[in-house]
């Protein structure tokens, strides 16, 4: 998509009022999917969906295993795609994920997971950017409130509005351990976020971010009026939701970590071009800028072995 | 109280495993104030008690409002007394609240709440140390899990396990905005901190604490044990907490302070003398060494028309 018109301009020297968004939240339709109309309207007033305990057994079990082998693989360490704690040398986030482990690519392709994007979205999509992030007991710490969408529009130029998040929680989340926290609605409106943005800034905003934060004010309207939810529940819960939704979580207070994997799906009609609000656009394992073919559902080895046991699960015993 | 055995060593340069407490929980009995058995029991078990809407209507109002004069007094800023958050300008806390507020004052010497202390203690008390906490909005960070115990034993040394914490709350507290977190049980175990104690600590303790924290695996054994409870309630709860309770907060992500009032009470069989694990004994601000004459419940202009109010308030209309 070849696009000069910034819809969304930010980080400008001097701050400006948020406005409501301009593009739609879902793109398709009940028949495009497995989302149900009631779940589309829910996905575009509140701007996201939680699926309690979407996986389970031996899938999530796999999943699990996978994410304490990435996280002490020597072949990791020192990349840039591994993010530390601001604190600490603490394991905080590993990025593009989907070339690291054949696992979570597929997870990334999963049939259950990715005609949910693409009916969201409209299209057909590809992975954005990809992740797992760690958060150790009692070292993990928070991120304030942002909006994903206001970074990759003004860092990566990601156009419009057409993408959506998923993550996959593969330790149970409860209030200690510092879960993600949603404000319903907030996805409705842009808040323009001020000061210029420095060079090389995701060296600093990935461990701390103080640009690209929406003022107190905005934050507080759009809390007033939609509240504060937090993603609580069982490992193997799976949560969608808008690029432009406001996000936040605090630290991790409880001893175990709260881990999850994280895929961003963007419509192949929303590529990026040049940053909007910055001079660079940010490296590949942030922003994607090898393919944007679209994603093809996982049809892998170990799909086959599930859908064989989840097929003797239904078998009377 | 004069000693010069320490009974819990704390700040040597190894690290040295957790033991249980050489001092009582309890020290008085039903019939020496309002507490019941019950209450005394939970108290010895739990190490705290919480009394939801302790305070409410026009006493309530009384607080907040002087909370917020407090605040914004021009005559505070630049004390000592008064400290800001760790990356901002935003006031955090104000000590010794009960010289510079008489309504404070006051109510650390409450007829409702006094009686509870001695009753714990069992004996006549003076304050330790007196506060408000604001945890302002957004910008409010949490603190890390501790004992406020190890810190007044070492740093200003508090001879023996015989305080006890009152946090009246003057704002809503619920998840959102940083209430405090409790490790039930974690009062009956000492948890030795390595490490020296720098000059001056407390300039930075009272803003990030890093010194005087506990190891993780003692404190992942009494979270296991023990579970954590979150103090939220609306304005006007009071949380009494025994001095050794392991407890933490998180950050304020609301827009709204979390604020509350906090005294502590201390035997005037257990005043400080010389610190047990620094060089110094911290400033007065922090660790009263004007004044251990036992409090005498106050009985003051404003709490006979509050005796008024209540007693309007029970007539039939």
């Amino acid at each position: 998509m070849a696009t000069t018109t910034d819809l969304y301009p930010s980080r400008k020297s001097e701050p400006d009022e948020f406005f409501p968004r301009r593009d739609p939240t879902v793109y398709g339709t009940p028949d495009d999917g497995p989302l149900e109309q009631e779940q589309l309207d829910r996905y575009r007033r509140d701007g996201f969906l939680f699926f309690p305990g979407f996986f389970s057994g031996n899938e999530l079990g796999q999943y699990r295993k996978e994410l304490s082998r990435l996280c002490c693989d020597p072949d990791m360490a020192g990349r840039e795609e591994v993010i530390t704690e601001p604190d600490g040398e603490e394991v905080r986030s590993i990025f593009r994920v989907h070339h690291h482990s054949q696992l979570f690519d597929e997870l990334s392709r999963h049939p259950r997971v990715l005609p949910m994007a693409e009916q969201l979205l409209g299209s057909p999509v590809y992975l954005h950017q990809s992740r797992i992030n760690y958060k150790p007991g009692f070292k993990g710490k928070g991120f304030n409130w942002h909006s994903d969408f206001e970074t990759w529009h003004a860092e990566d130029g990601m156009p419009a509005m057409r993408a959506v998040s998923c993550s996959v929680i593969l330790t149970d989340n409860d209030m200690y351990n510092g879960p993600l926290m949603l404000i319903p609605g907030s996805h409705r409106y842009f808040i323009p976020c001020a000061g210029p943005t420095p060079d090389n800034h995701y060296r600093q905003s990935l461990r701390v971010q103080k640009l690209g934060v929406p003022d107190t004010d905005s934050l507080a309207h759009m809390i007033e009026s939609g509240g504060i939810e937090s993603a609580i529940g069982p490992a193997g819960s799976l949560l969608l939701f808008e690029c432009n939704l406001l996000h936040g979580s605090n630290a991790n207070m409880s001893p175990t970590p709260r881990s999850n994997a994280f895929f961003v799906y963007n419509s192949v009609f929303n590529t990026p071009d040049r940053p909007f609000g910055a001079r660079h656009r940010r490296p590949g394992f942030l922003s994607n800028n090898e393919s944007f073919a679209p994603l093809k559902t996982a049809r892998a080895k170990h799909r086959t072995d599930l859908a064989r046991e989840t097929d003797s699960a239904l078998r009377p015993a």
